[in-house]
């Protein structure tokens, strides 16, 4: 390489290079200074403050005037924040003193008020704790999506046949609805844990002040009530040093991560050639300029990666409170830029696989053809002879096995071994055998609850579509979970 | 890998040259073979087969005099394990093949027939849910006894008063009893998610079979009464291949071990001659035959490195589920030793906690004296320039700082700093100023709710005493979720 | 905790129930004991005393008759531990002081002078570092099997054409053997990450006593040596209290199973019926009574696994050390059982995979048919556009686009497509072209270096034949790195 | 809440919400552009191409003026980007993208025959490995100039008496600058780690294309050398799919900044009130307007958090990378954005720790007066007992622990116990026992290799100082890891 260009690299690298030549004082603040991370949580902040400066006014800590000022003065600010029109200074440290500062000079004295009976210790817990539940929320909303959406694709391929597998190897016919619900099922779980968490950190940490509460005469119920908390939290101490909440938030979102990169692996799998099982248009995949057929399935490859930012921001979390004594440490800044990446990628993630899930479109032969080989049906024989000649199962699987072996040995799949070759074999066996073998009969047979049979998965279907609508309902009385 | 082979190895060549040597057999055993770790769901796999085969019979699908002799003889099998007279064998792969085939032996034909209708998948997903079901139900309880332990001390030193840290640096004065408390709602909440984890996995997969359901007109619902289980799953392919049941235990258990990891910390700290705050009895630290006032605080130490072993097992398991296509695949066989590890990690923790909490004793002087030390009454001097004189809180803080910079100098604490310096800075402070100026002034002023003065902590003292024992009634009822 | 423990607590009242229950000395003793886990290390224990007896002898700090009779009971005790005549007792907490009690036995006063000059926090650091040596030693002559057997298979199918994927989709043919070698170069960098951790950790701590050296006139330089060591360790407190090698070695195990765990889901994918690539032989998969015809590849399946416990490991072991101070905690006591199962899995997923690359067999029509699906030759054609017309890349790559949609509209492969057809879209184009349009020649076209024509495989092949040939001669000096 | 700020969140959360109801569009971009992240990768991008450009040239596959056109091309972009005069466009997807379509802007056709026998595949590995390559280089020599902080103080407080700890209760005197040394080894381990990842890293993929290589008749060693590679990799489907390197850097980046946590940990406590061993300026600590005394050791409480997210990255990458089949996967694209973060992160932790290493001060009497606390000349006694009366060390530490009882029921260190009492223990004691009694002789007495006495510690300074001298030389040749 040239020496213009070795010079351009000490130029372009001056970002690093210059870290470890900088006075003290920058390195300070490059590891100190939150801001660009914590401005995110703006509104939330300016929520807290607000329901804080009217719940002042209210105990007569403040007068109603300073309350009118500090109140038009930071929504005036927030104004400014979404139209673009507020400068973030990193020498402010972080939001909260970035947001004061500007009410200070937007009013003055009465600014200097809004403080009384609080710390930035209870407010960042309470700004966390409401932007979290409003991505926990969201995240729930998005799995309920992409429940309808698979559920939707169940219902039309309720009775399509296709092979279940074992280790990847052909098991036992199954409905391809009956598939799709299993993601279903475990989306419900994962919307259930992630509505736990929303649930259980939805306490109000505010007025807990620095750790030990306050002697002003607040009222902490009445902004826990303006803020949509259930509760203001019982112990101060905890209100500003408990993380467990953003762990298990964050447990939730790596849990989910990890069930829809099950079903994206699938889609890989069934969009290749050489499974030919499904494939998805172009909205969620990527061509190639010189190979027109190909459809990279990009999206799905992607959320199959997602598990591993979002664990690793679990395990991060994990670490940095690990031993951390009480109360509050700087060690706890850290928790926002792990969870906010967290659950940007949980949302993509969620709606790639819900765009997915009902962009996909099946092959029906393929799929049938694939579910009759490998002698899938040989359950099937061996389940009839328990069920017609009451042989013990195990006796039942030595029979079968015999039978795949002659037709095996004669190139032919179970349902055209001729019945001699059956009767050579056990010679109680008789024509009747003959209407268990095939993929189509083989599904329709397992018929138990939670069975592959058709009936089965339309009446899963069905209870699932009246689920959807009963929370619907529930949703529309307005208890949304929303701040309210 | 067995111990047996592991000794045949070591044998052979060194510790573990032997092992790359070996023949195909020898490695594909020591890797495919789960009897050592998963005979501890004898007792869960022997359980569910008495269900199963009593389901069978009602449903006609064997005759009763089979499941007579099917279910004394996993009673007699079970006796055997418990008594010590079973030979487990690596070469029958794992527990479910080794008490079949022991089955076998002893009543012979009839042992054929229990397997209908369900296979190993539905069998060894069943065993797991139960088994950890009992250990979630373990740790919850154990933590009760935990928290009990705490609210004790908790009541015993409502009005001890300790610094209250932030940063390791001291703050503020607060109560030694609510410094207990704060982790009496950390493990209240713990216990929360162990329980929501009990909760979600409560469903019997028990007849799913191998992946489709069956064709036997088998009752699901009566094999998940009578193991406990709140119902049937409804989706057969969920039921053998989920294990998000276990990533949420092992989620829940990580978040706990951190918790209590935490306070282990304080404990050493506490303890160490620095800080010389409590110490701790022989039964929870380790003495020196040479230094007989060194107590080690061995047990602290453990459970404070707990998490690493726990929070493994959930990235452990992270892994293994990543990317796992439907159905059941062999990867899911590691789940049972990285859950057994951490749920014994845990158990051992929380009872190491338990203990320690009821174990502590304190050093009234020390914690008083630490207490006020580091100006910890700074902000008591700010809230009544504010509260008396209706300073705005930023101004206060300006003048509270002037006031500890005059007694610095001077060498003095706050309460002793004549009025006349603080009339220099401040003229309208007078002598009631010095009713706030003392730790235990301080630590009482702070009647928030939440806040540290001893009259709320026995109020929380109170409320928990009260949970307890509404909740000890509710036990009482029998209805503990333990196997029927 | 004990078996013995584990059996009283399950007597007393339930698997777990009872250890909540049990005095504190119980629960002290399970949380504390650690020799269930490191009696694994009495070989190197007892190495390590002995160079240290002889060592205190030359030095003159005890008499030569002291060190025989240390000598000699130490050898003893080693032969009755082999011989499984040993009992080790958990009241004495670990392999240290189980053998020393044994020792003092054995020998009576001349035991109590070995300890002199040392302490079990420099005793237990070399011990786990001679152990993990050899497990590292170990591992990284495994990976050489698996290496060679790759090789060998590669050598074979040097000129076999396969379709190489990306996305899963094929993108362009390859050579087989091209492909195997990938491997092989993956597990060099394994192995070069594994014998740097080995060199890097190959210092002796012992002598460094409890944190501090000692004022006895040692010889540290000489208990190295005998030992194997490069070197003494040049801080105390280093010596005592640094588990870094601990947590390289571990990293280096998990990327090496990360890497293993790709070739296996290869296998598992090659071998399932939709791929059709490949078998394993009984040895490497396991059947099913009833289909014949299945392999399952269970041990590719558990390899693939094996990731999520050796990385659950390291992650565990980065937690226990993160935020230690100086200098031994007994924390750090947590360290071997995860060393110890993270290498476990480690040796076991080696020699899996080593068997396995030796045994697959594959389906050459199968993949030649695979490899010219899909117009994997439509680079080539824009290649040859590029190389023989002069087009700039990206214009070539439009006009082969254009030629592949031509043929798919008429369901033929680019070689079909008549001459015709290629002259309407760019008139330069001549017969030379279908010399290119082969699966066979696009891959034997890309001669670059690295590339994957069966000319530069072949090279490969032999550069590695020869690389293992050096190497094995670099061993048969006998600097092996055994313990001396 | 009122409605309107209901509203305000509505609107402000559409970044969320919003999401969920894009169409497949705005979701597929979101998920799918890179170039936010890899856009940073500008400078290795322009650099690869240069010398790409340069070889086609030199191996005739383009022309001399079309290689003239695209390298001044490629440096005016270089300058625009530099300049802040470059538009990046997310459509564009990535940095290549970009890059190439502003190439082809700016001079037309020739930009079309850049990316001749190469593809973004081999592209993007080249550009991450040259990235890495810099970062670890940067961190290497952030850690030398740590280390050259900890040798300078260490070589000022080398015969400075502090107590020495193990389990935090004190154990034995020893040198401060001992202490300090300790983490200048941990730190050398750690340049290693960096340094070793940085070579094995440095082999060039550079030509390996899509995956198989290519062929145009390029020359790959020609380009590793202009991009300071060693060599080309010899395998190309290796060369596109390996991310071993990464994960490797990551586990050295992560096991480094354990390392520095520990130390962190340390100055926290030693900051602390209760310890007041040290204390930071303002330039590393964050004063409260308040409490003028407090300095909150933000800077160490933040570096004692790093190994999270450091640890999470690793932990990501490798559960994105756990069972990936061959060749390029869009999985991979989640490798950057981990690194990049890991990477910035260490930086900050490196130059926070070198400056407080620099920074911090101690205080001589607390840290003499805490060495000589809790009988930590113990040891020495029993030692004594060893060295002059030649007990065995066992009885020597019983008559050592009798003598601290008696010292302790008196109230008095063991040097003003009367020489009586100790005859009274043992006979043969003599007045030469006291010369051992104290922290600063049992300091100085431990001159093993690698003790604590002054002497040893001044021996390891000067070998410090001189390793130092001597890299740098090294270092002065030029051969410094710079692309070159």
């Amino acid at each position: 390489m040239t020496e213009d260009v070795k010079s351009q690299n000490a130029k372009a690298s001056g970002i690093w290079g210059g870290r470890f030549n900088a006075g003290p004082s920058a390195v300070m603040q490059a590891i100190n200074a939150s801001v660009d991370v914590d401005k995110r949580l703006f509104e939330q902040d300016i929520a807290g403050s607000l329901a804080h400066a009217r719940m002042l006014a209210a105990c007569g800590v403040i007068s109603s005037e300073d309350e009118h000022a500090i109140s038009s003065g930071l929504i005036a600010i927030r104004d400014d924040i979404i139209a673009g029109d507020f400068e973030w200074k990193p020498e402010l440290e972080d939001v909260h003193m970035n947001i004061e500062a500007a009410l200070r000079e937007k009013i003055g004295a009465p600014a200097g008020r809004l403080h009384t009976g609080r710390s930035r210790n209870d407010q960042v817990a309470t700004d966390f704790r409401l932007w979290l539940r409003g991505a926990l929320d969201d995240a729930a909303k998005g799995l309920r999506a992409y429940q309808e959406a698979l559920v939707k694709q169940a219902e039309t391929h309720a009775d399509w046949v296709m092979p279940g597998f074992t280790h990847l190897q052909t098991a036992q016919p199954i409905s391809l609805g009956h598939h799709l619900l299993c993601w279903v099922e475990a989306a419900e779980r994962d919307r259930g844990r992630l509505l736990d968490a929303r649930d259980r950190l939805n306490e109000s940490p505010l007025g807990a002040a620095a750790l030990a509460g306050t002697a002003f005469p607040i009222d902490r119920s009445m902004t826990a009530a303006a803020l949509g908390f259930d509760v203001p939290m019982a112990n101060s101490l905890d209100a500003v040093s408990s993380r467990d909440f953003a762990l298990e938030a964050l447990a939730a979102a790596a849990i989910t991560a990890v069930n829809l990169s099950r079903f994206a692996e699938e889609i890989v799998l069934w969009t290749s050639g050489r499974f030919g099982f499904a494939q998805l248009t172009d909205a969620f995949s990527t061509g190639s300029s010189i190979m027109p057929q190909k459809r990279n399935p990009d999206a799905a490859e992607l959320v199959r990666a997602k598990p591993g930012r979002i664990s690793g921001a679990l395990q991060g979390l994990i670490i940095v409170c690990k031993g951390l004594p009480l109360a509050y440490s700087k060690d706890m800044q850290e928790d926002k830029q792990l969870v906010f990446d967290a659950f940007d990628d949980l949302a993509l993630a969620i709606a790639a696989m819900s765009g997915m899930a009902a962009d996909l479109s099946f092959n029906r032969e393929t799929l049938e053809a694939a579910a009759g080989e490998s002698y899938s049906d040989a359950t099937d024989l061996a389940d009839w002879l328990v069920r017609e000649l009451g042989m013990p199962f195990r006796d039942a699987h030595h029979v079968s096995g015999s039978a795949v072996k002659a037709a095996e040995a004669k190139g032919l799949p179970l349902k055209d071994l001729p019945l001699s070759d059956y009767q050579a074999i056990e010679p109680k066996i008789d024509e009747r055998v003959f209407s268990v073998l095939s993929a189509r009969a083989s599904m329709e047979s397992r018929t138990s609850y939670g069975g592959t049979a058709p009936v089965r998965v339309m009446e899963q279907v069905k209870a699932w579509q009246e689920h959807f609508e009963f929370e619907l309902d529930l949703y529309d009385t307005g208890d949304d979970g929303e701040m309210a």
